[in-house]
């Protein structure tokens, strides 16, 4: 009853099948494979988006890293929620990519609001040269709460960086969940909605190990290039990160894996939701639920072979009426029947 | 006749088993996979090493890059050969990561002699703050001109090295081509020779994608892991990684691979030898070779379906009788015919 | 009627006549002359710190950078208040010389409570490499709104910073106004509570422009020397800001100089405090009030020729009868007529 | 007998006048200050380049760094002299602030010909992102050695950096000696030479410790102010460093300096030329020698009061006969008298 996260799951079949095809005779390396070429037509046809440049990475943190460097000036700061994933979770890699800080904005839901970014930007007075001058906002669909901005809040919040001069990124580790969810195009999402940017995820849903980089304004094409280089993140056998993309967005590979994990974290959601004990917070949108429940209860479940993090203390010492923060997360391989044990095994 | 690259050439069919394996269920993430475990054991054992610090990453500039930057402070220079790969062919990346600078030490035959390098870091002689102070030695095994050094010769180097107190990093991107040519130990060639870390190459030897970084000296291992998670380079679904590692060292597939790569490479040193218009450079002992002839040679080669680079001009313009370098690379993949094919062709 | 600042000041006659005489003859360079041997003698001696490394530097964002930078690593993340100069005013200049993040503690009253930066210390809790890891907490006395850490709360902030196994800095650009504010010994107000370096300013309080950096751990001075040179900030012509710094030691001049100023502040904070439209801002202990008026109120003192700081608006175009926050600073030169003068004016 | 270095001379009195001039009153911080206003004009009714953008900085190191972090991108490589001032003599400073690393290009007599430059420009050849990508050129006028490029030397060497888009930077940490020396106008010397930015020196030629940056092209300017303020180089009592220039440029006492130090240099040349034992090294033309002589006739001058770097041994212990290296350099402060009294003591 693994659900732990959506990073522990396995690759899908289709991308270990065309692992296995890109892996017959030689190809050039460091990107000028010809599937890459495939890939780079895929994506810009998915997004509407002709002309915009697109590059391969191995994940998510490298993936923001690179992006937010081409668009962050060393004396900046961008302005991100205060549970990104780029300020929690990838040990100072941006700051080590872009040089710049980090100007937290707080919020509700795992979301931020027009209000508190403009209050946030606002903030960062213009003191000539003294301050930390405003640089670029990150937006995380799905946020790191499992929660989703709409593609209105999307545009609300993209309109209060231009109205400073700033571009968006968006880091979409989990942006096929977010999409099926909306229901919405590629582009409604990102371009259309004021995106210069996108860290575009596929590890968490269903790929081995592979991110594109999808950058909208095509000017800062090349110096993504040499900075992914500079990283040590330009792979020679290239191909194989070409494959896996090529596999994930043929025949809506993509959509239909994270539909499936969408609609077993609903499941779970609903089976919570009827349990006394359990209380959930935020408002589970895509794969992703974090509970509250009694540290006995959680004792219960982990030795009953539930396999999830408990976020805010130990589950297997303290006082066994406190409440702790569990976290499900849901990827396309989980069955209806791992979540049903899991509910079974909850109501007890 | 494809001869452009050892990191062109396919995925060995091991190294996929391995993966599609490694596929099934649920795993750890971020390193905790257990079949990094078996990694790590037997990589100590291979190297008889058993307190070493074993970590894999996906290539060689990364694992040049961090492991450096564990060794080497800001405001410190590395030594390094002046056609090294950390120099010439990573985008500044070692730079980015320790913030140090370069000093090229001069070469003949792709190698710095133990007295260049006494002399160059003797030149940087202390003069208190003012000048960049002595950091680690970096040598290649095999160095780019696809020559080796002696295990006497490393023990010379690194001699030099400890006498100045500096610490030596081996780039090993080749590493099983020059181990397999010395016919020596794993150990010989690295702590016992008195080398600190390794990037412990199997890209360009048959694997997907991933290096191993074995640090002698486990003290810096978790500095090491800061670091690497910093750059970008710790891979959630590591398993893959992992896989990929074991497949290749299981049965010694990683030393029959580089066996094969060099008698190619061997058997085509032996092809150019005889004709009357090459002049064979440097003293190919792994398996690359560079090689002079006239430009219309190669564009008699390249139109005639041998793909190889020629590296100090245009084959298809210019003087028909200038001598221009072409170079050779050969991996596990290249079979006797393909050799045999372009010997042919060459004595036209 | 100045009061904008206390860099707008003159330098004290004192450090001039210093000057002067330091202009005689040859002297070695770089931190060789001999007043510096008696600059580090003066502070050790000051300090009851017979083995503290001293340095000199030309200003406060340099000292802060460079001792942090000797304290925190490039995955870390710096403890500060979210008022910090650090933060707030040095356009990244800490980031850039630790390449670490910051974290901002809540303050009242321009400090942070133990409560609060333990709060912070463990929210950043411990997730293996993920997150940033916890750096040295930085603590400004006096603060930069004009409030005092007593000797108890310095003890207590850098007691849970130890708890952590974490160091702390102290930004002491005003730690003279602060130390007769207190009337401690130095010793009292920095190692003995906890702290393990010092910015130690001179600039604000009637030098030209000199800080001094107590290291009171000595290991960190070598570091210290080197990280100093990389950023350009070693003087050649050093014996100019060892002269400045002599002067502005001997015979106290400093604390007299730091009591002048408070005198000030105090004579200023209560002619403010009988005023109606008047609301003083926090509770003004060093050379320091911010201050609430109205906004024609401000406009009536600029333009009968005061001049501050009107920190959050314009004074010369809105609503007349807006609170606005204006800022007055006192240094040593401020004289009681120009107090009295400003406060006439006031009066109306 | 000093000549142990150029700043170790005193601050001529009219600059040491021109602070206590500037001492009176308050004036707005961080370069505001009128003074300010005054040497922006001078420097660019100086330069003939009234659209120059003017900045003032500690020291030279800052200079370069600074100016070279606006021009170069941490992808590049910066083009300078294999005995520069910013590879040798800046603990990594230049690049701390740029990123980027150094390619060296040999010299004969402290100089490296346009051809030395071109074939290492051209070594850089362009391998897309795998190589250093081409950065902008640094000369040193005077250079290290104390030798000159002439104003066709200076073109020649601009013309091949613009043949591959690169600019210029010229490090004139002893420009005013090279002017004189060369009798032309500083236009000539630098924008209409090619030049791009200057470090404009001061603190070597008299003053207490100021150099100016000069940027010929003011889209670089912001850029400049935000990387000056980040490197902690912004001066809060900016005025003093303002006065200082003003008192250095007024009637020309920079070049008064500038001569009177070439004069005692000349005149030390002179009489070392004479002298059997004596080698001078490179062509001394502005102010600074460097001189072989034995080990023994080192001892005997120093120990009778000489004061001077042996730059390649120690000159208390060894052979006696062995031939030393030592460097002379005058500043305005040198007296006829002192010059004559060392060549007394060399005759015996």
């Amino acid at each position: 009853m693994f659900f732990a996260s959506d990073n522990g799951g396995p690759t899908h079949p289709n991308v270990m099948e065309a692992l296995r095809v890109a892996n017959e005779g030689y190809a050039m390396a460091y990107g000028a494979d010809p599937i890459m070429e495939q890939v780079r037509d895929d994506i810009r046809r998915i997004f509407e988006a002709p002309a915009a440049a697109v590059y391969l990475i191995i994940n998510g943190t490298a993936a923001n890293s690179v992006l937010l460097a081409t668009m962050a000036q060393p004396w900046q700061t961008i302005f991100c929620s205060d549970c990104a994933h780029i300020h929690e979770d990838e040990c100072n890699a941006p700051e080590f990519y872009t040089q710049a800080k980090l100007t937290l904005v707080q919020t509700e839901n795992g979301k931020m609001s027009a209000d508190a970014l403009h209050a946030k930007i606002t903030a960062e007075e213009n003191r000539g040269v003294h301050g930390p001058q405003r640089g670029p906002l990150s937006l995380t669909q799905a946020t790191e709460k499992g929660t989703l901005y709409d593609v209105d809040e999307i545009n609300a919040l993209t309109a209060v960086a231009r109205g400073f001069g700033l571009k968006t990124h968006m880091d979409g580790a989990r942006f096929a969940n977010a999409l099926v969810a909306l229901d919405c195009a590629p582009a409604e999402m990102t371009w259309q909605a004021g995106i210069d940017t996108l860290s575009f995820g596929a590890t968490k849903n269903g790929a081995m190990g592979v991110e594109a980089c999808v950058i909208f304004d095509p000017d800062l094409a090349w110096e993504f290039e040499l900075r992914r280089k500079r990283g040590g993140h330009l792979l020679s056998k290239h191909r194989y990160l070409s494959a896996q993309m090529q596999a994930y967005l043929a025949d809506g590979l993509w959509l239909d894996m994270a539909r499936a994990a969408n609609a077993r974290c609903a499941q779970l959601a609903d089976g919570l939701s009827g349990h006394n004990a359990v209380h959930v917070l935020f408002d589970p949108q895509a794969n992703i639920i974090f509970f509250q429940m009694p540290r006995a209860e959680h004792q219960r479940m982990l030795s009953g072979g539930a396999v999830y993090y408990v976020m805010d203390g130990d589950a297997s010492e303290g006082d066994p009426d406190e409440m702790l923060t569990g976290r499900l997360v849901t990827d396309w391989s989980v069955t209806k029947d791992r979540v049903g044990g899991f509910l079974n095994l909850l109501r007890g």
